[in-house]
């Protein structure tokens, strides 16, 4: 630490010479990060080594950070291996989770132990599409309506234009909004493995200058919000966003019985009052345990984007005693964002947690490796989902025994 | 990696003789991991290396991760130091921020720049309180009302009870909730500098035996969802969970023009049609742009529970030209769960993050660090939230100036 | 129609001279009505000899109309009598319904019949009061959280102030809500048997000039919309609004096979996949099938504001098949505001609709025909939902028959 | 009173021989009301005389009501005229509200007074669409995705069925959404100038029957909540029902002055602070002041469906400065379901109401009638809050100027 680059550009930077991210214009990313971190540790007096103890290539995290200073290592655990029949994910698989809440992989672990001792869980797919809604100024409703108008003719010139930025992307439609002089453009885009945000913002910047260069409208914001990017939204939960996923299994009753100490009857009434009851009740989008629990730590396992997890969390769990006394757990995950591709899935330790399972890169089809990374999710959460059920059910069905006892 | 140990108990794991979880039985909690992150690697074909090279003491790690199979690195920048006249946080500070989404932490800094050359934000937590709400099954609606009165005569032995479990947190209140032959009960504590989740759930159930000792209402589940925790709910929005947290800023508008190119007017105008009247075509309950990403990124920075960016999203951003023509803007943030202890704040690189803001561990006054953190993390998406309304301003004036040349 | 006066009024109406809402003025209530509608006749070619057939006395009218022309009639049919045991509303009662929706009051009454056979309903009032949310403006967060603080201190001086104006209102707190530099206080006041409106203004407005008189907060407008009134908004349907009500009902398994032709399985079933989960998929916050219609309905032929159907819709349906194999049914509205006094209760065909349920003007104790009224509404909801589910039940059995039939 | 016959069928129904709603087979449908009321007024004590003076023909509302025992008679008044420039809507028109709440049409009146004064509204609707959605269930999400396969495929198949039932309805699409096992099917249609709710369910039901003839699936409920009628969903909030319409403004500052009283720097502050700001945090789906007001006042005067009043709350109020210092106001009104033939639209008082606008009947084109009523109320609307955001500005600017005169 000695290093006289490193001291030399340590003074640079408290004399007002060189500027924090202009760092790297002067050093390589590692030494760069050295810099940083060791003027942050003197002027707020925090121990920095840990931080400095990265295990990646400083360089190789440029798409992925700025001013970097170091790295922050999560705990990663696993659970399974569980069984799928997915449309796109099959086979036995481990689970990747990172996270720092104590028994949460244990929880999934169990989960997945029930849903194998059932034969495996069932994944799909049933909706997909990134989106992105930039809104633009009109003179009045009138002007609105001629947009609209002009929108739903013009399709085919907004998707040349929008697709002349992208190799992969497909623009699957646009959807027009109207608010008083203000028109929104939902537009729609298959982005194949790429979770797909820049793509479609890019893309969707395109077709954008179109709209500006034909008709009077002026773009205001290339998001204006109903597309909706990491904010809790109806329009994301009711018409999905990234991937619209469902896992579900459907788990014999003895299994119930020995497994998860409970009976199916007592897990769909815990389901009904607590997660559809109680989410009712408190004007919810989610409308389950802890779906979210899963979904943000197998998006830090997978280099997903974590503030993400919140679209993620638009769910909904169900749970019925079938006819012949079983019981069926589904989870729907409305928007799920992921990729495989991109973004933070280069990273070496989210690259290997994606490779744990078996969908690193881009997929054959194209598309098909996020479509297995969101039924990888989507059965995680189903996991989770049973677990918690189950552990309140056999509270309860202890406290039914106790009953008899008295 | 030929340690005799390791092999024989990847055998032993393979044969079925020893199961995953139960490998701390046999060996350290670092060689445990080994051996599971081995057998994964076998399995899936996964190159794991990177995995493997985490910096943490695995049995440190012990209370936050099951079936421990290594560490994930996420690249951690800061942006900053930016002025904060807070209730608790004060001072010029960095911000952490630990992300995979390149431009975020350049676009915060970018914030956190006009803002110091405003002379700082102010923050404020206007609400505190971690929240548990238990739901009971009643046989109608006469019990129900019968349980409600109850309760509202009982809140002091539910407190005894509930404050008996917990040296620190204390019961500020108990709302009940009618839904038929279900009654669900909002227990809201104050529990300092802990996050408090694990406390307010075993003070609650404590709470929730006197219920069941004392009436006919009987369990159904220690969390019915209206707590709301990690689901995007109303409830949580409107009333609060965690810290109720609001940042804001008065930019005068020579800053506004010179450094973010724009002017209080056009960035007035652009938060309300994004932010409101996008949002509220949405169906949102984020009426903002990208809250959730300074809250995700300094959530991992700090060992937070990720899955709670979820409700780190119930934010609001306003934004005005003042009467004297400058701008102020605000985000508050209704439900930032966040604690300096407990969790996954002990981890050496979160515990350093927490160290760069200078809030780790207990406060003084307790509860202080806990609210001088959301006070920090208000600013940090204060800074961000300036910062893309200020890119889409400029964009804005681009345009105009490009209109004027014509 | 040739009275002189009607028609020099016509003439001086045409030239100008007097106004339509200056009619009144010049001639009694009756009259006026006479020459607006002549005009509006004349002008629109609209024959309104039928609108002028009105049965009340117009003068009666001058606290409901203004610029009346007539009266629009609306058929007023009745469900029942139906067995109720609430905390305010006893015995058999007939309910008045006025819609022009046919086969909703014969639905109504289907349930009101299903009810019987099983003993009756229970109904009651969980929780009651009607709210005003004024929102003031302050410099920022700092003088933000001084208001809160100001309020929470000042409770009493707002409370004197605000029941001073009223001889039958009280306040039973405020809650204050801050978002940037607005500060919303959720004044919540028990109206008694008044619905309340215009009492909670006149009254919040007067604690208003208290808060603005201590404080530099400069109030913007007397409702800043956390009321919420005659908006479909979650804090109502969270907290509740007027009255939180519920009504449910036990019904033996034979009951339901014989009277609803189908199971209380069946009906269950149909209420989660619709009432619960077709809601959670739509972002709703009304849980249930057609609530609406019986408040509407009722508030039609009682009195009640019409707009405020709106917040009556906020409902949640339950529905179980109990251990002994019945059938148990409950709808919980969360906020019907209702009053037995003031508004449209006085007109004579209202009043003869309160009449009918037997709980017109003033209760005994105060508020107890206000609680009755909503007990009974909810009580005609339960009705509509037990019908409405019953006959998706008894398709689905005939079905079934047919199935088996093969 | 003394009909033999009455006299006769009351001892009758007394006696257990007939029941209520067999009356109208023994008399004709005035009669039976008489009996009807007779029975009620005697058994609740309540005087009917009112209730039985009803100017309309008991059997014309045969189609309206069940159980007739009278009419309930609302006070009509008139706001306007006010000049209306719509797709369908044209010219100086009254405005007929049929309200109890007074100083609702003087309200009303004032705002179309300003309109007026700036040239007159503008007002489009821009889209239109009556929606079903049944719920089907199904084994698994495998066959869900099968399902939603197949929908896709055999859209002209259902289209086919549906309109067989129909002479006016066209299928526009159909939206399939999955949750576990459950499958919803949005069907759309054009329902031209009828409201549609009968039509479309009809029309739906047949199209199921094909669903469960070439399929798996299994029809639960022909409406599974995602329709979705009379309840707040956001569904219909961000995709619309029935007509999505915006009717808006531009007043000149001297109008806003001397009229209204204020500034359009002031009602746009107001707007802000208390629609968008008090609506976000209320978590609110209306971002209004009152807009259900005027929806329910000529909802009753045209004989529209009460409950559907519900939906109609679904709006987004803006108000902006505009740039040469004008003030520009819009009502979108996201879920307006009208209709001007059917329902209660041929009584004698409603039909009167539609008269009044010039809108009774099929309009020409087919729609025109129904989309010029939906504009005309969303003027309506928009005057109602153009009204009350003044009173509310003009408060302020009183303050103002008493500021001054300190």
């Amino acid at each position: 630490m000695t290093d006289p680059t490193v001291e030399d550009l340590l003074e640079r930077v408290r004399d007002g010479d060189v500027r924090l991210h202009e760092l790297d214009d002067h050093v390589d990313a590692d030494a760069a990060a050295t810099v940083r971190r060791r003027l942050v540790a003197d002027e707020s007096g925090a121990d920095l080594d840990a931080v400095g103890e990265y295990a990646f290539d400083a360089a190789d995290a440029d798409p992925n950070i700025d001013n970097m200073i170091g790295g922050v290592q999560v705990p990663l655990g696993v659970a399974g291996p569980v069984a799928v029949d997915g449309g796109a994910f099959d086979g036995d698989r481990y689970l990747p989770m990172a996270t720092t809440e104590g028994a949460l992989v244990a929880s999934v672990n169990r989960g997945c132990s029930a849903i194998d001792a059932a034969g495996g869980a069932t994944a799909r797919v049933t909706k997909s599409g990134m989106t992105r809604a930039p809104v633009f100024r009109v003179a009045d409703v009138a002007e609105a309506e001629a947009l609209v108008e002009w929108v739903r003719d013009n399709e085919p010139a907004l998707r040349e234009a929008a697709e002349s930025t992208t190799s992969h992307g497909e623009l699957l439609g646009v959807t027009p909004y109207v608010v008083g002089n203000n028109v929104y453009l939902r537009f729609r885009f298959d982005t194949k493995d790429a979770m797909g945000m820049n793509m479609v913002t890019i893309a969707t910047g395109e077709a954008c200058d179109v709209v500006e260069a034909a008709t009077d409208a002026e773009l205001v914001a290339l998001s204006g919000n109903l597309c909706s990017d990491k904010k809790p939204a109806a329009v994301n939960a009711v018409e999905g966003r990234g991937r619209s996923v469902t896992a579900d299994v459907e788990i014999p009753r003895e299994v119930v019985e020995e497994r998860l100490h409970t009976t199916p009857e007592a897990m769909a009434e815990i389901n009904t009052r607590k997660n559809h009851v109680g989410s009712a009740k408190a004007g919810s989008l989610g409308f389950n345990a802890h779906v979210a629990n899963a979904v943000a730590a197998m998006f830090l396992a997978t280099g997903q984007d974590a503030a993400q997890v919140v679209e993620g969390s638009n769910a909904i769990t169900t749970a019925e005693a079938t006819a012949a006394g079983d019981l069926y757990v589904s989870v729907s995950i409305a928007s799920l964002e992921v990729g495989t591709v991109g973004g933070g899935t280069k990273l070496p330790t989210q690259a290997a947690g994606l490779d744990v399972l078996g969908v690193r890169g881009g997929g054959d089809p194209a598309g098909s490796n996020a479509d297995a990374l969101a039924e990888a999710i989507a059965v995680g959460a189903l996991a989770g989902e049973l677990s918690l059920l189950a552990a309140l059910g056999s509270r309860h069905l202890a406290s039914a025994h106790a009953d008899l006892g008295r």
